[in-house]
């Protein structure tokens, strides 16, 4: 009866449906990260010391919620919009999404996020892919610590934008979860970069060839993203019915 | 029977809902206090020269503006999405929110803010909290005319917001708070902070250890948002039903 | 016959509902002036050369487009959310409101206008109200014209989000007319001053004691108004069903 | 038979209907193509050397962004909000507007994008129209391939608004597609230009008298286009039932 379940649990992983769902994850995150990496390198392009310039920050910032903001729209309906390795763990944490759909997620999303930045990479010549980086303010441990909670900030949004209960309120979730992630770059980018993403960081890393401080981008926001999960769907606004993971994906994460 | 209703009041103060409408501020205002001092402290690392340059106010105002919209939107159904102790007295002053719960949602409120600022002084070693100030500019008076009116603007945007007869429009409440806020903030910021909400004022103050101004960040904005939810609720559009306090919170705040 | 229906469009104008509509158009005006004059101060505060500078263009299309979407907002459930002269007579032309009611929201307008440059000018001590200009690049005519244009886009947004044959898109209308306000600041702010408002240039005006071209922000804009209404009634999405101006304050601004 | 048919499809391309979606197209057009372009003129009468400066970049970008939004916005339910030749090639390339219509489009949002260069022309006096370039630092090519990414995230983003399947999130259509093009600007804008509007570029261009590089601004975008139309219909959300395009002109751009 077990091994039923998990085989059951491994075939839909590779239904038309949820093969469709990576492919949205895919390009949603493929033009997430495209607009923030690319962000990065226009304001190294107009202004070589951009790492001490607020416009450029507000550059940053301002692609951050544009792009996740129109991103978790064009996915919401078929994927969930997660396009963040974190909100994906957070929603398996939370019993949302299946392992194995989850695992698939997670590539695609990753793979996105290297795609991004090689296109980047290939096309504008003679200028580096940045990668994320800590200030020397700050310890490893402390920019953990700040990852991981703006990536609970982030995922608890996520969380309150899928919930069908908030009525006329559910329109308007891709912009919550978009203006969240940029209010949040605006707080914390000089100091641990803001990233609140793994795969935007990974994607850059790799592209890149630096993994430097790479634990900070996954240690932090996946912790957070799971307390976020668990808190909100068992204290903050516990639900009666929980969904089954074996009907199909459920697309919690936004459409409700 | 005055005893009895008295009891019941405070009796409703601890439900389950209450305290999950407690938390939930307590979340709401920790990420709205941290994006808006963190992006002062952001600003300030950039420029340290900061307070002398427009790109730094767009980034104090659009993290006003973003998340506060985030903020509003995931407590708004749980409870009403205050975040502020202005709004909050406004509500209780509009007979919205009982005495007790008010009460509790201040504590939330300003327990939240301190922890946000703390949280930033942590993590980010060798810089300090920054503190609302006035310039030499104004009086204190004048500063706290203008703080009023400010937050006059912001809670009469929150009534609005919460109306249930604003029909389709509803759905865009906490986009036009936040909005009201970042708009407020690049209008005032050089002169009175911009501050319009007394816990981001008070848990900043808390942890720089600096009380200066103080009462500049909390008469006005009390007496503004007190007037705007008495003119909201009996001039400009006066209700038929009273909404009761005694029947659990009523989320009138955005929720409708 | 005449004289009867002449003494009901007067006696419609003092009605309550009127009476309250006034009111709204009164502070919301007041607000959207406040933000927009209040920015402008903020960046010569900041920055005593602002007028070469992007970021403080940036910093007031900003306040344009956030302060008239939470004004048209707050407003629109009550008075249709005008804010603007020019809209009220493109209205007025396009027979959604009665000409003495126009009249009534004028006035409001203006004084609001006045009012709020007003409190700036108390307040803030040591600046001047700074008031429309334009550059030395452009003919007062070609200011007049370019005027006209952002105005006819401005009331034509207006237009679109009251058309309750929105459907779904209808709750963003405040956002619409908001972003279209900002994005015409974005464009002309150098060159004509970007107003689209003839209570904003004239309340800075009677603040600041003087009139220097101000029959740009009137002229032009009142005209643009008209033929927007015009064109988006009869032309680009005409009516079967024209509303009776006699039965009330048709709300066709914004709440349809 | 097909002489029928192609007769009526010529026949349909000048019913009342299409006629005012051809004027819609122009009105949203102009605005579109006035903010982005004066936008680029202010900030060079703002700052000289304004091409390597971070805040006239923000500048561009959410002019792209407010306008595009308010464009597509008042368009959409009299023409579907296409505003871009490229948008208007997807949508004919996935049958969902006939030839002879989307020939028609074309026509009127060009026209439009030179009828607003002409104007900030003539009334702005001293002051030459920009173009569109690309940096050094890129090839024709690559600067090609970048413009049809961004386009494809662009189209891919005005179908999944225009999906009546999206529900609730319907109403938020335009704001997705105005952010999805702000963010690509802030990516590309310093490189390829990031216009991702051939009617744009071209516009600009006679204006200007430079055709240099226009090939660029054609090839990639029209190219990213009709696949984003053929990826969404087919792979990512297929569909089971097609719209007739006979029956009057499909509003599948944003209406629903």
């Amino acid at each position: 009866m077990a091994r039923i379940a998990l085989t059951a649990r491994f075939q839909q992983a590779i239904t038309p449906n949820a093969l469709r769902s990576y492919l949205a994850e895919f390009i949603s995150t493929f033009f997430f990260v495209f607009a923030v990496v690319g962000s990065m390198m226009s304001s190294r392009k107009l202004m070589p010391d951009a790492e001490s310039d607020p416009a450029s920050l507000v550059m940053v910032a301002v692609a951050n919620a544009f792009a996740l903001s129109s991103a978790v729209y064009i996915a919401a309906n078929v994927s969930g919009g997660h396009i963040n390795p974190a909100v994906t763990f957070g929603m398996a944490v939370g019993g949302h999404i299946s392992v194995p759909n989850a695992i698939c997620y997670w590539i695609s999303q990753m793979v996105a996020s290297v795609m991004a930045c090689l296109l980047l990479r290939v096309t504008i010549v003679g200028q580096h892919v940045p990668t994320y980086g800590i200030t020397e303010e700050m310890t490893g441990f402390g920019a953990s610590v700040l990852e991981g909670v703006l990536t609970f900030g982030l995922v608890y949004t996520v969380y309150a934008a899928g919930d069908p209960r908030n009525g006329a309120l559910g329109g308007i979730g891709p912009l919550a979860v978009g203006f969240m992630a940029g209010a949040n770059v605006l707080a914390t980018g000089p100091f641990s970069g803001g990233s609140m993403n793994p795969a935007c960081a990974f994607g850059s890393a790799v592209v890149a060839g630096s993994f430097r401080n790479q634990a900070v981008y996954w240690v932090g926001p996946l912790i957070g993203g799971a307390v976020a999960g668990l808190l909100y769907d068992n204290v903050v606004y516990p639900t009666q019915s929980s969904p089954d993971p074996l009907t199909g994906i459920s697309l919690t994460g936004i459409s409700g």
